[in-house]
């Protein structure tokens, strides 16, 4: 029987219409008035995005590279950060902060757990000299919501620490206001909640981490955010870049501009509750003690194997995501960021239970999906 | 009246309909048999293009991350280099070294012109430590063709130096067969004659220099050749990969191969010569004393300007590249990399000829695209 494949990862995410359309056409070249328009546009609508008047400069690379960039410009060798490693892209920042010569922290977190308030205030205390605090917003491998507030107040109230946040897959699933909420470099990537192939990176930085660019000792070329900052604020960019991605994302931010931020958090917050509430009515088990609104772990019940179970929800249609590491075979991330509506949720929910069914899961088929559109119906 | 506008810039450049098509669609998950599948076979093609078995791996950003790749992977601190500085690019290998930390020799040669044999000759004479020759194959500032043989024999009879090329707008142009050619590190960009959008960086090197990269001692991350050869020998990339890009550049790397590299360097052989007989028919002044056949550069003639001139070739439906630095409003740069046929070259000569006419230079309109016929007639 026809079956589509639907894709539920989180990241990349199904593309709206209007991205790929953008994305196929006719190359533009970079060095014009034209480019140069589009370019400014996308600027001014990332800064109406994070709520901010300051730069916020795009990279040609995946997100990786924006978190090299943070180390890279924002920091020296020897300086001490703290590294709240919770998962997988915790882990991302420990090695980058290894490689690049910092005295790192590793705050190493059970997957599926967030930071205690204590142990990082304890921490702060004995480090009076952290210049860091590296962190992930939202945990993509461990579908886990680190709170901000708490460590910018951290960072404050130290004298010269830095509050890093890797929000790939924060930025566009919450409300995530940079000034507001006392982060000093926030990177983004284009394959999450912007809804576009991945590719480029996103950097905002605040006055206090500027003052840091000149006194920064690690050698940077193609990373180099001094330059970009320079370049882009003139409506270009210090190498040939990734034009095409450029321009859908000048569409995408118009979509996300015109939901309007309040209610694209409000939206993924609807998404992600229903989807929680569906599989917990399902039987099954949260991975994360702090769930984030841009994807939902779960275990496997006992005696499915996790691997087997996503081949048979890909044979229904449903391409979601396993656990990385120790994960690896246990759990399944379900994606609602970016370009998914509650219908599609009611979809997966309805095929996930039929997945469970079809791998001898006891099930009464059709209740997850009453508990999601109970959430629904409440909610729109 | 209606002007079609047709891009004649050395990069970015036309992408032909298969390219168009592939960039929108919808997009898949890298974590998968699928994308995996595709990804071997860019892999394959990638080696066929140029005749080699060796790891041919790409980085997800512009072509100078990849010339950053070469610097960091495969020297040292303190390891003395020598710069073939002909142009923009050539002080762009200049300056990541010195970035990094390489002894840098640099070589400077007036632009437009190629180095001196016997000038390289007593340098490496002179430096029998040199751990490495850098060069563009087609210095792109200056449409300069450097010949890569004579500087590969320099590099063998060294110790051990390795022979690093940018061949950014060379491979797909010229046949660039490293393991024939001596080459050691090979750099391409997608944005050239692989007919894409720019995001996506290549790059080969040769067992000479794979036994250097576990001795290098530059801190390295993202641009990691390593980790990235380990993970895309098992068709996946370290971090998430430009999607996108690599599907088309699937579909490009076909069109290559389909037309065969040998014919593919002819066709841009006869497009070059077309081009620099049919500009000296006109009047012009080749810029280079070794033309590149990726792009043919051109003074402008007295008294007009060439900004003004560019201005007028744009009215007309052509938009080609000036010069950069100090050749900024003197000089035209017009390619002829990529998907071009014959007939593009005239339609460009007969638009140059009518846009100098209406700058009012001393002209004989058709003269220029006799003369690139009369190219073509004995070579198609």
């Amino acid at each position: 029987m026809l079956v589509k494949e639907r894709l539920f990862t989180p990241g990349p995410v199904p593309l709206p219409p209007q991205v790929i359309k953008a994305l196929g056409q006719q190359i533009i070249h970079h060095r014009t008035p034209e480019f140069t328009k589009i370019f400014f546009q996308v600027r001014e609508k990332l800064q109406k995005l994070l709520q901010t008047d300051r730069d916020v400069i795009l990279f040609s690379s995946s997100g990786t590279g924006g978190m090299e960039a943070s180390i890279l410009n924002f920091f020296s060798t020897g300086d001490k950060v703290l590294v709240i490693n919770a998962g997988k892209f915790g882990q991302r920042w420990r090695d980058l902060g290894k490689t690049f010569g910092l005295n790192v922290i590793d705050y190493q977190i059970p997957w599926g757990e967030t930071y205690d308030r204590e142990k990082v205030e304890s921490i702060a205390k004995e480090n009076p000299d952290l210049k860091g605090i590296l962190v992930q917003q939202s945990e993509t491998s461990t579908t886990t919501y680190h709170d901000i507030n708490f460590l910018s107040k951290v960072a404050s109230s130290l004298d010269d620490c830095l509050l890093v946040v890797d929000g790939i897959t924060s930025v566009g699933v919450y409300e995530v206001y940079p000034e507001k909420d006392g982060i000093d470099i926030l990177v983004s990537g284009s394959q999450k909640a912007f809804m576009l192939p991945p590719g480029l990176s996103i950097l905002y930085y605040s006055e206090k981490a500027e003052r840091r660019l000149p006194k920064s000792n690690i050698p940077k070329y193609y990373f180099d955010v001094e330059k970009e900052t320079k370049k882009q604020r003139e409506g270009q960019t210090a190498y040939t870049p990734a034009i095409s991605l450029i321009i859908a994302l000048n569409e995408s931010l118009s979509m996300m501009l015109d939901e309007g931020i309040p209610q694209l958090a409000k939206r993924h917050s609807i998404l992600a509750e229903a989807t929680r509430e569906a599989v917990k009515e399902i039987g099954l088990q949260l991975l994360s003690k702090s769930p984030s609104n841009s994807a939902t772990g779960v275990y496997t019940p006992e005696g499915i194997d996790g691997n087997q179970l996503r081949k048979t929800l890909l044979d229904l249609g449903f391409r979601v995501a396993g656990g990385q590491d120790h994960l690896k075979g246990k759990i399944l991330r379900l994606a609602h960021m970016g370009y998914f509506d509650f219908n599609d949720i009611t979809q997966l929910i309805a095929g996930l239970e039929m997945a469970l069914y079809k791998s001898g899961f006891n099930i009464e088929l059709g209740k997850g999906v009453a508990k999601a559109q109970q959430v629904f119906v409440k909610n729109i």
